[in-house]
Protein backbone atom coordinates (compact mmCIF):
# COMPACT_ATOMS: atom_id res chain seq x y z
CA UNK A 1 0.00 0.00 0.00
CA UNK A 2 1.36 3.49 -1.01
CA UNK A 3 1.68 6.33 1.61
CA UNK A 4 -1.68 7.93 -0.31
CA UNK A 5 -3.96 4.67 0.25
CA UNK A 6 -2.59 4.46 3.96
CA UNK A 7 -3.83 8.01 4.72
CA UNK A 8 -7.36 7.46 2.73
CA UNK A 9 -8.00 4.43 4.55
CA UNK A 10 -6.80 5.89 8.12
CA UNK A 11 -9.34 8.90 6.98
CA UNK A 12 -11.89 6.34 6.15
CA UNK A 13 -11.49 4.44 9.44
CA UNK A 14 -11.56 7.63 11.69
CA UNK A 15 -14.50 9.25 10.16
CA UNK A 16 -16.67 6.09 10.88
CA UNK A 17 -19.23 5.86 13.86
CA UNK A 18 -17.23 2.48 14.25
CA UNK A 19 -14.10 3.93 15.88
CA UNK A 20 -16.20 5.87 18.33
CA UNK A 21 -17.42 2.82 19.19
CA UNK A 22 -14.01 1.25 19.35
CA UNK A 23 -12.61 3.25 21.57
CA UNK A 24 -15.41 3.03 23.98
CA UNK A 25 -15.74 -0.64 23.67
CA UNK A 26 -11.57 -0.53 24.33
CA UNK A 27 -11.87 1.82 27.16
CA UNK A 28 -14.69 0.31 28.84
CA UNK A 29 -11.83 -3.29 29.00
CA UNK A 30 -9.06 -1.03 30.26
CA UNK A 31 -11.70 0.14 32.82
CA UNK A 32 -12.56 -3.06 33.71
CA UNK A 33 -9.00 -4.88 33.79
CA UNK A 34 -6.65 -2.39 35.15
CA UNK A 35 -9.34 0.13 36.33
CA UNK A 36 -10.53 3.76 35.76
CA UNK A 37 -7.86 5.77 37.41
CA UNK A 38 -4.50 3.48 36.09
CA UNK A 39 -5.67 3.78 32.46
CA UNK A 40 -4.47 6.19 29.95
CA UNK A 41 -5.45 7.57 27.04
CA UNK A 42 -2.41 6.52 25.27
CA UNK A 43 -3.30 2.94 26.40
CA UNK A 44 -6.66 2.93 24.55
CA UNK A 45 -4.98 4.88 21.59
CA UNK A 46 -1.70 2.32 21.35
CA UNK A 47 -4.39 -0.66 21.31
CA UNK A 48 -6.44 0.57 19.01
CA UNK A 49 -3.18 1.53 16.84
CA UNK A 50 -4.09 5.22 16.67
CA UNK A 51 -2.30 8.57 18.00
CA UNK A 52 -3.40 9.54 20.95
CA UNK A 53 -4.28 12.66 19.28
CA UNK A 54 -6.38 11.18 16.90
CA UNK A 55 -8.72 9.66 20.09
CA UNK A 56 -8.78 13.14 21.32
CA UNK A 57 -10.62 14.03 17.39
CA UNK A 58 -13.63 11.70 19.18
CA UNK A 59 -13.08 11.87 22.75
CA UNK A 60 -11.65 15.30 24.55
CA UNK A 61 -10.30 13.95 27.51
CA UNK A 62 -10.66 10.87 29.55
CA UNK A 63 -13.40 11.94 31.63
CA UNK A 64 -15.36 12.34 28.27
CA UNK A 65 -14.95 8.78 27.23
CA UNK A 66 -16.18 7.88 30.75
CA UNK A 67 -19.23 9.72 30.38
CA UNK A 68 -20.04 8.20 27.36
CA UNK A 69 -19.19 4.46 28.79
CA UNK A 70 -21.24 5.08 32.05
CA UNK A 71 -24.23 6.77 29.67
CA UNK A 72 -23.97 3.97 27.60
CA UNK A 73 -24.39 1.38 30.51
CA UNK A 74 -27.11 3.86 31.94
CA UNK A 75 -29.46 4.11 29.02
CA UNK A 76 -29.55 -0.49 28.52
CA UNK A 77 -30.91 -0.34 32.39
CA UNK A 78 -33.43 2.36 31.81
CA UNK A 79 -34.46 0.82 28.59
CA UNK A 80 -34.63 -2.65 30.85
CA UNK A 81 -36.88 -0.40 33.99
CA UNK A 82 -38.74 1.53 31.05
CA UNK A 83 -40.28 -1.78 29.01
CA UNK A 84 -41.38 -3.33 32.87
CA UNK A 85 -42.81 -0.04 33.22
CA UNK A 86 -45.00 -0.22 29.88
CA UNK A 87 -45.14 -4.03 29.27
CA UNK A 88 -49.13 -5.32 28.87
CA UNK A 89 -51.04 -7.32 32.12
CA UNK A 90 -48.82 -6.12 34.97
CA UNK A 91 -50.54 -4.37 37.90
CA UNK A 92 -48.48 -1.75 39.37
CA UNK A 93 -47.37 -4.09 42.19
CA UNK A 94 -45.55 -6.33 40.30
CA UNK A 95 -43.98 -3.68 38.04
CA UNK A 96 -42.54 -2.29 41.27
CA UNK A 97 -41.43 -5.46 41.87
CA UNK A 98 -40.37 -6.34 38.63
CA UNK A 99 -38.33 -2.69 38.35
CA UNK A 100 -37.00 -3.45 41.56
CA UNK A 101 -35.59 -6.97 41.01
CA UNK A 102 -34.15 -6.01 37.77
CA UNK A 103 -32.15 -2.89 38.86
CA UNK A 104 -30.84 -5.16 41.63
CA UNK A 105 -29.91 -7.41 39.23
CA UNK A 106 -28.48 -5.17 36.55
CA UNK A 107 -25.98 -3.59 39.38
CA UNK A 108 -24.83 -7.16 40.90
CA UNK A 109 -24.09 -8.60 37.37
CA UNK A 110 -22.55 -5.10 36.18
CA UNK A 111 -20.62 -5.05 39.39
CA UNK A 112 -19.73 -9.07 39.59
CA UNK A 113 -18.18 -8.78 35.87
CA UNK A 114 -16.80 -5.91 36.47
CA UNK A 115 -14.85 -5.73 39.80
CA UNK A 116 -13.37 -2.02 39.20
CA UNK A 117 -16.70 -0.41 38.34
CA UNK A 118 -17.09 1.59 41.64
CA UNK A 119 -13.63 3.79 40.06
CA UNK A 120 -15.83 4.23 36.93
CA UNK A 121 -18.73 5.58 39.19
CA UNK A 122 -16.70 7.05 41.71
CA UNK A 123 -14.83 9.17 38.88
CA UNK A 124 -18.73 9.66 37.03
CA UNK A 125 -20.23 10.64 40.48
CA UNK A 126 -17.16 13.41 41.11
CA UNK A 127 -16.48 14.84 37.20
CA UNK A 128 -19.26 14.14 35.49
CA UNK A 129 -22.13 14.52 37.64
CA UNK A 130 -25.00 15.53 34.87
CA UNK A 131 -24.83 12.43 34.04
CA UNK A 132 -25.25 10.26 37.29
CA UNK A 133 -28.32 13.20 37.82
CA UNK A 134 -29.81 12.54 34.85
CA UNK A 135 -29.85 8.72 34.98
CA UNK A 136 -31.09 8.97 38.99
CA UNK A 137 -33.87 11.13 37.59
CA UNK A 138 -35.11 8.93 34.88
CA UNK A 139 -35.16 5.56 36.60
CA UNK A 140 -37.07 8.15 39.50
CA UNK A 141 -39.58 9.31 36.79
CA UNK A 142 -40.25 6.00 35.63
CA UNK A 143 -40.86 5.13 39.39
CA UNK A 144 -43.13 8.11 39.98
CA UNK A 145 -45.04 7.35 36.89
CA UNK A 146 -45.87 3.70 37.60
CA UNK A 147 -46.88 4.78 41.40
CA UNK A 148 -49.11 7.45 39.90
CA UNK A 149 -50.46 4.47 37.60
CA UNK A 150 -51.41 2.72 40.66
CA UNK A 151 -52.78 5.53 42.75
CA UNK A 152 -55.38 6.75 39.85
CA UNK A 153 -56.20 2.95 39.42
CA UNK A 154 -56.96 2.58 43.63
CA UNK A 155 -54.58 -0.42 43.81
CA UNK A 156 -52.46 2.28 45.47
CA UNK A 157 -53.48 4.72 48.49
CA UNK A 158 -50.42 7.20 48.42
CA UNK A 159 -51.47 10.87 48.81
CA UNK A 160 -48.64 12.27 47.09
CA UNK A 161 -47.70 10.18 43.94
CA UNK A 162 -44.68 11.52 42.65
CA UNK A 163 -42.84 11.78 46.55
CA UNK A 164 -43.52 8.02 46.94
CA UNK A 165 -41.86 7.27 43.74
CA UNK A 166 -39.03 9.04 44.72
CA UNK A 167 -39.10 6.96 48.08
CA UNK A 168 -39.30 3.52 46.37
CA UNK A 169 -35.70 4.47 44.91
CA UNK A 170 -33.93 6.05 47.41
CA UNK A 171 -35.17 2.99 49.92
CA UNK A 172 -33.42 0.78 47.24
CA UNK A 173 -30.22 2.41 46.88
CA UNK A 174 -28.29 -0.59 49.43
CA UNK A 175 -29.38 -3.26 46.01
CA UNK A 176 -29.10 -0.59 43.33
CA UNK A 177 -26.07 1.62 44.02
CA UNK A 178 -22.81 0.20 42.67
CA UNK A 179 -20.44 1.53 44.73
CA UNK A 180 -22.48 0.44 47.58
CA UNK A 181 -23.31 -3.48 45.91
CA UNK A 182 -19.72 -3.45 44.57
CA UNK A 183 -17.86 -2.23 47.50
CA UNK A 184 -19.64 -3.80 50.34
CA UNK A 185 -21.59 -6.89 49.10
CA UNK A 186 -21.20 -8.34 52.38
CA UNK A 187 -23.46 -5.38 54.55
CA UNK A 188 -26.13 -6.89 55.96
CA UNK A 189 -29.57 -5.97 54.42
CA UNK A 190 -32.99 -7.88 54.19
CA UNK A 191 -33.98 -10.50 51.45
CA UNK A 192 -34.54 -8.26 48.63
CA UNK A 193 -38.13 -9.99 48.31
CA UNK A 194 -39.00 -8.65 51.82
CA UNK A 195 -37.91 -5.63 51.00
CA UNK A 196 -40.01 -5.06 47.88
CA UNK A 197 -42.70 -6.15 50.16
CA UNK A 198 -42.21 -3.69 52.73
CA UNK A 199 -42.06 -1.18 50.36
CA UNK A 200 -45.76 -2.09 48.65
CA UNK A 201 -46.93 -1.99 52.32
CA UNK A 202 -45.53 1.81 52.41
CA UNK A 203 -47.63 2.31 48.67
CA UNK A 204 -50.46 1.39 50.59
CA UNK A 205 -51.48 -1.84 48.50
CA UNK A 206 -55.04 -2.73 49.94
CA UNK A 207 -54.83 -6.61 49.65
CA UNK A 208 -51.20 -8.12 48.99
CA UNK A 209 -52.62 -11.07 46.93
CA UNK A 210 -53.54 -8.47 44.46
CA UNK A 211 -50.08 -8.53 43.59
CA UNK A 212 -50.38 -11.40 41.77
CA UNK A 213 -52.73 -11.73 38.49
CA UNK A 214 -55.76 -14.16 39.17
CA UNK B 1 15.14 15.87 86.58
CA UNK B 2 17.95 12.98 86.73
CA UNK B 3 17.86 10.02 84.30
CA UNK B 4 15.66 8.27 87.00
CA UNK B 5 13.35 10.24 87.33
CA UNK B 6 12.64 10.92 84.13
CA UNK B 7 11.90 7.10 83.50
CA UNK B 8 9.93 6.99 86.31
CA UNK B 9 7.71 9.34 85.00
CA UNK B 10 7.93 7.87 80.92
CA UNK B 11 6.35 4.77 82.97
CA UNK B 12 3.99 5.95 84.99
CA UNK B 13 2.32 8.08 81.96
CA UNK B 14 2.56 5.21 79.43
CA UNK B 15 0.85 2.84 81.90
CA UNK B 16 -2.13 5.38 82.39
CA UNK B 17 -5.40 4.94 80.66
CA UNK B 18 -5.08 8.43 79.62
CA UNK B 19 -2.26 8.04 77.19
CA UNK B 20 -4.50 5.16 75.13
CA UNK B 21 -7.01 8.09 74.68
CA UNK B 22 -4.56 10.56 74.00
CA UNK B 23 -3.25 8.65 71.03
CA UNK B 24 -6.68 7.78 70.09
CA UNK B 25 -7.17 11.63 70.02
CA UNK B 26 -4.28 12.41 68.24
CA UNK B 27 -5.04 9.27 65.80
CA UNK B 28 -8.44 11.25 65.51
CA UNK B 29 -7.18 14.21 64.24
CA UNK B 30 -4.21 13.23 61.91
CA UNK B 31 -7.50 11.00 60.06
CA UNK B 32 -9.55 14.04 59.88
CA UNK B 33 -6.49 16.69 58.85
CA UNK B 34 -4.88 14.91 56.33
CA UNK B 35 -7.06 11.95 56.07
CA UNK B 36 -6.39 8.16 57.20
CA UNK B 37 -4.41 6.87 54.32
CA UNK B 38 -1.44 9.28 54.99
CA UNK B 39 -1.79 8.59 58.58
CA UNK B 40 1.31 6.96 60.03
CA UNK B 41 1.92 5.62 63.47
CA UNK B 42 5.01 7.26 63.38
CA UNK B 43 3.27 10.65 63.15
CA UNK B 44 0.96 9.92 66.19
CA UNK B 45 3.78 8.80 68.28
CA UNK B 46 6.01 12.24 67.40
CA UNK B 47 3.29 14.49 68.39
CA UNK B 48 2.69 13.08 71.66
CA UNK B 49 6.39 12.41 72.15
CA UNK B 50 6.23 9.06 72.03
CA UNK B 51 8.40 6.33 70.27
CA UNK B 52 6.47 4.12 67.32
CA UNK B 53 7.19 1.18 69.57
CA UNK B 54 5.27 2.92 72.82
CA UNK B 55 2.49 3.61 70.75
CA UNK B 56 2.66 -0.03 68.95
CA UNK B 57 2.35 -1.36 73.46
CA UNK B 58 -1.07 0.03 73.38
CA UNK B 59 -2.13 -0.75 69.73
CA UNK B 60 -0.63 -3.25 67.48
CA UNK B 61 -1.19 -0.93 64.34
CA UNK B 62 -2.84 1.82 62.54
CA UNK B 63 -6.10 -0.46 62.01
CA UNK B 64 -6.55 -1.37 65.82
CA UNK B 65 -6.15 2.49 66.29
CA UNK B 66 -8.90 3.11 63.57
CA UNK B 67 -11.24 0.51 64.99
CA UNK B 68 -10.84 1.96 68.58
CA UNK B 69 -11.59 5.41 66.70
CA UNK B 70 -14.50 4.09 64.99
CA UNK B 71 -16.07 1.93 67.90
CA UNK B 72 -16.07 5.05 70.09
CA UNK B 73 -17.86 7.07 67.78
CA UNK B 74 -20.40 3.82 67.22
CA UNK B 75 -21.04 3.71 70.39
CA UNK B 76 -21.75 7.55 71.09
CA UNK B 77 -24.16 7.35 68.13
CA UNK B 78 -25.44 3.90 69.59
CA UNK B 79 -25.97 5.09 73.09
CA UNK B 80 -28.62 8.41 71.29
CA UNK B 81 -30.33 5.88 69.81
CA UNK B 82 -31.20 3.81 72.78
CA UNK B 83 -31.65 6.90 74.75
CA UNK B 84 -34.57 7.72 72.08
CA UNK B 85 -36.13 4.55 72.38
CA UNK B 86 -36.21 4.15 75.81
CA UNK B 87 -37.39 7.97 76.18
CA UNK B 88 -40.97 7.59 77.93
CA UNK B 89 -44.16 9.28 76.83
CA UNK B 90 -43.75 8.62 72.96
CA UNK B 91 -45.59 6.70 70.56
CA UNK B 92 -43.29 4.25 68.56
CA UNK B 93 -43.80 5.57 65.54
CA UNK B 94 -42.62 8.90 67.14
CA UNK B 95 -39.78 6.94 68.37
CA UNK B 96 -38.98 5.96 64.87
CA UNK B 97 -38.95 9.28 63.59
CA UNK B 98 -36.81 10.95 66.22
CA UNK B 99 -34.45 7.84 65.70
CA UNK B 100 -33.68 8.53 62.03
CA UNK B 101 -33.56 12.19 62.32
CA UNK B 102 -31.23 11.54 65.08
CA UNK B 103 -29.18 8.94 62.64
CA UNK B 104 -29.15 11.24 60.06
CA UNK B 105 -28.01 14.61 61.72
CA UNK B 106 -25.52 13.07 63.41
CA UNK B 107 -24.25 11.17 60.37
CA UNK B 108 -24.25 14.85 58.46
CA UNK B 109 -22.30 16.45 61.60
CA UNK B 110 -19.76 13.68 61.58
CA UNK B 111 -18.87 13.99 58.08
CA UNK B 112 -19.06 18.08 58.05
CA UNK B 113 -16.79 17.94 60.90
CA UNK B 114 -14.56 15.65 58.98
CA UNK B 115 -14.47 16.21 54.85
CA UNK B 116 -12.29 12.60 55.20
CA UNK B 117 -14.25 10.57 57.23
CA UNK B 118 -15.16 8.19 54.07
CA UNK B 119 -11.15 6.91 54.30
CA UNK B 120 -11.50 6.01 57.92
CA UNK B 121 -14.86 4.32 57.24
CA UNK B 122 -13.85 3.02 54.22
CA UNK B 123 -10.65 1.43 55.74
CA UNK B 124 -12.88 0.36 58.58
CA UNK B 125 -15.28 -1.47 56.11
CA UNK B 126 -12.22 -3.44 54.32
CA UNK B 127 -10.13 -4.15 57.18
CA UNK B 128 -12.30 -4.45 60.42
CA UNK B 129 -15.39 -5.66 58.92
CA UNK B 130 -16.85 -6.87 62.40
CA UNK B 131 -16.63 -3.15 63.95
CA UNK B 132 -19.10 -1.71 61.35
CA UNK B 133 -21.54 -5.25 61.31
CA UNK B 134 -21.69 -4.83 65.54
CA UNK B 135 -22.96 -1.21 64.71
CA UNK B 136 -25.47 -2.07 61.53
CA UNK B 137 -26.69 -4.80 63.98
CA UNK B 138 -27.34 -3.02 66.92
CA UNK B 139 -28.87 -0.21 65.29
CA UNK B 140 -30.86 -2.30 63.33
CA UNK B 141 -31.55 -4.30 66.68
CA UNK B 142 -33.04 -0.83 68.23
CA UNK B 143 -35.15 -0.36 65.57
CA UNK B 144 -36.76 -4.14 65.42
CA UNK B 145 -37.16 -3.72 69.19
CA UNK B 146 -38.87 0.09 68.79
CA UNK B 147 -41.00 -1.84 65.88
CA UNK B 148 -41.80 -4.82 67.91
CA UNK B 149 -43.20 -3.08 70.73
CA UNK B 150 -45.00 -0.91 68.11
CA UNK B 151 -46.95 -3.93 66.78
CA UNK B 152 -47.38 -5.07 70.42
CA UNK B 153 -49.68 -2.21 71.09
CA UNK B 154 -51.84 -2.64 67.85
CA UNK B 155 -49.87 1.13 66.77
CA UNK B 156 -48.73 -1.04 64.06
CA UNK B 157 -49.92 -3.43 61.69
CA UNK B 158 -46.02 -5.42 60.56
CA UNK B 159 -46.69 -8.85 60.28
CA UNK B 160 -43.16 -9.45 60.79
CA UNK B 161 -41.90 -6.54 63.06
CA UNK B 162 -38.20 -8.23 62.98
CA UNK B 163 -37.98 -7.89 59.24
CA UNK B 164 -39.83 -4.30 59.10
CA UNK B 165 -37.05 -3.06 61.32
CA UNK B 166 -34.75 -4.42 59.01
CA UNK B 167 -36.13 -3.11 56.14
CA UNK B 168 -36.35 0.69 57.58
CA UNK B 169 -32.75 0.58 58.36
CA UNK B 170 -31.78 -0.24 54.96
CA UNK B 171 -34.64 1.93 53.53
CA UNK B 172 -32.51 5.06 55.35
CA UNK B 173 -28.72 4.28 54.29
CA UNK B 174 -28.77 7.11 51.73
CA UNK B 175 -29.44 9.59 55.06
CA UNK B 176 -27.17 8.08 57.40
CA UNK B 177 -23.93 5.95 55.28
CA UNK B 178 -20.96 7.71 56.20
CA UNK B 179 -19.79 6.98 52.65
CA UNK B 180 -22.92 8.28 50.77
CA UNK B 181 -23.36 11.31 53.19
CA UNK B 182 -19.62 12.54 52.66
CA UNK B 183 -19.02 11.44 49.25
CA UNK B 184 -22.13 12.09 47.10
CA UNK B 185 -24.31 14.63 49.03
CA UNK B 186 -25.52 16.21 46.18
CA UNK B 187 -27.52 12.79 44.93
CA UNK B 188 -31.26 13.31 44.52
CA UNK B 189 -33.09 12.20 47.82
CA UNK B 190 -36.51 13.40 48.73
CA UNK B 191 -36.62 15.80 51.84
CA UNK B 192 -36.20 13.14 55.33
CA UNK B 193 -39.40 13.97 56.95
CA UNK B 194 -41.52 12.94 53.41
CA UNK B 195 -39.02 9.57 53.64
CA UNK B 196 -40.15 9.14 57.30
CA UNK B 197 -43.69 9.48 56.67
CA UNK B 198 -42.95 6.65 53.90
CA UNK B 199 -41.48 4.38 56.39
CA UNK B 200 -44.24 4.81 58.61
CA UNK B 201 -47.00 4.07 56.18
CA UNK B 202 -45.34 0.71 55.59
CA UNK B 203 -44.87 -0.36 59.28
CA UNK B 204 -48.93 0.32 58.49
CA UNK B 205 -49.38 3.23 61.01
CA UNK B 206 -53.59 3.30 61.14
CA UNK B 207 -53.76 6.97 61.19
CA UNK B 208 -51.21 9.68 60.46
CA UNK B 209 -52.05 11.99 62.75
CA UNK B 210 -51.44 9.29 65.67
CA UNK B 211 -47.61 10.12 65.19
CA UNK B 212 -48.18 13.53 67.28
CA UNK B 213 -49.29 13.72 70.67
CA UNK B 214 -52.53 15.29 71.65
Amino acid sequence: MNHDADQALVLVEESSPTTRCRILETAERFFREIGYQKTTVADIAKTLRMSPANVYRFFDSKKSINEAVVERVTREVEALIAAIAAQPGLSASERIAEIVRTLHRDCLKRCQDNPRIHEMVEAAMSESWDVCRHHVDRISGVLVRVVTEGARTGEFVAEDPAMAGQCVHVAIVRYCHPVLVSQYPNAPAPPLEAMIGFLLRALGTRAPGAASPA
